[in-house]
């Protein structure tokens, strides 16, 4: 019987996701050393003090020698590089994975540095909070949450394997799909919405026809829905342009919805305003 | 020196919000009897087994007799057939006030029938929640909340101080607007965003490219941002009527925003998309 262990675990990237993975790794009891890689050493320096990580290093090729497992967890749009920079000092048989919230495009950024004895899976747990930093992370945010794995055809099965049982011992659902399937899945159920939400706030703060912010009057019902429009502009300028064709696909079905809803609106149509609420409202109570 | 107190108040409409004011004047000691009035016996049962109300009962000119205060909390296309019929009953000096979500259309549903020797005072707490009925009630529903009075040029000073004094004791912050500006403002803060929660939640549960439910893969976000869809559908339908002209202006309003950011999105342009994610998220946080 084998029992799934890390020896050493390398995480590029010691924010609210990759802190959280080291977190929960420690805590399950399958992680022997985990050495956190990043630039900022203020944030590195936190990592350690909150024990997220066991040592720390701002020099990549020195954080992932002889790594079992590197989780890169940077911005999307610097995978690409961090990639290649760290590929010639893996060890032989590493995998390789991350945390993007798009696919294709991190996909395409890693596999041609990737060398073919080490191995590649790319991943995506869907969890996350407005919050950042290695302050922000903690142990049980993958619980009770999916992962998806989009393995390409270079993806070697055992490695997804090993992939698939390290999520699901932070307690995340493990799902595999085509990566096709993920960015499309993603623009319609996170990405979307996020665009929603900054849109909304800003239109709503730039209506002056009052000399005065009527944020301010908002309740409790505007501030939950806004939440998300608090999340860092970097990580979503990143993904609205890496994963720009499905988003722009999603963006328009929801310019049909709202605009349908607005001509009802205008037109009094009483009993497909009513129709439109209660749909909406069985959907989301159905996801509760 | 007068204190404040409330010999006889009516609530009309015992669910959240009229029973919550019926529960805060009572923990704030200024209210003697507190009656519950309404059509379906189950719920005004239920409101006098929790406390809520100390009567009941289901004939609205028994209800109001002998009042102080009205509160008519039933639902906005209601309001004017329910002050109508209660307005013979009243006794003379009643206040009237109502926490109705749209001003205008309410206002002129109820001051054609308003007797020249009782007081109306339009009125709107924002505060509520996502439940509805008398259970759902709780004493500090309108704690650090705003509360809106609109009055109209018939409504009497004292009246309008009164009703000032009823919403700071249960804790509201009291804000005195015109008619026209509250319907503006919240159309913007308030209908704005459910609309846009509404389409939203259609808009991507409509997404049939795949042969299951992707609202199941959402995460705490999608279901933070869409707590709001699953509003009462009456209750929605009846606002997005009776508050159409601000409310189409600001869907109006929104469209524009989120047409100029769907274009940048489509033309990857990186230093816009980061602008107008860094002052939204700027606007939100300032309102936390």
């Amino acid at each position: 019987m084998k029992t799934f262990y890390i020896d050493k675990l390398a995480v590029v990237g010691v924010g609210l996701i990759g802190g959280s993975l080291a977190l929960a790794l420690k805590e399950a009891g399958v992680v022997g050393h985990v050495v956190g890689v990043g630039r900022g050493l203020p944030n590195l320096q936190t990592a350690l003090r909150l024990g997220v990580v066991d040592s720390i290093t701002q020099d990549l090729a020195e954080g992932v020698t002889d790594a079992d497992v590197v989780f890169l967890a940077t911005p999307v749009q610097s995978l690409g590089l961090v990639a290649k920079e760290a590929m010639p000092h893996l060890k032989p048989s590493a995998i390789i994975t991350d945390g993007g919230s798009v696919k294709q495009a991190v996909i395409d950024a890693i596999e041609p540095h990737l060398r073919d004895d080490v191995h590649f899976v790319p991943g995506h747990p869907i969890a996350g909070t407005e919050n950042s930093g290695a302050e922000a992370a903690f142990a049980t945010l993958y619980r009770e949450r999916r992962c998806i794995l989009t393995p390409t055809e270079r993806t070697a099965d055992a490695a997804v394997e090993s992939m698939r049982q390290m999520w699901q011992l932070v307690g995340s659902q493990v799902v595999i799909m085509p990566v096709e399937k993920h960015d499309r899945v993603l623009a319609a159920i996170s990405h979307l919405p996020h665009m929603v939400a900054y849109a909304l706030v800003n239109a709503v703060g730039a209506y002056d026809r009052y000399d005065e912010n009527i944020l301010e009057y908002s309740a409790g019902g505007f501030r939950d829905f806004t939440r998300i429009a608090s999340s860092d502009p970097t990580m979503w300028r990143d993904i609205a342009l890496t994963n720009r064709d499905a988003l722009v696909e999603m963006m328009e079905q929801f310019e049909t919805f709202f605009a349908e809803l607005k001509e009802d609106v205008a037109l009094g149509s009483d009993e497909r305003l009513f129709e439109f609420f209660r749909r909406s409202k069985q959907s989301r109570d159905e996801i509760l």
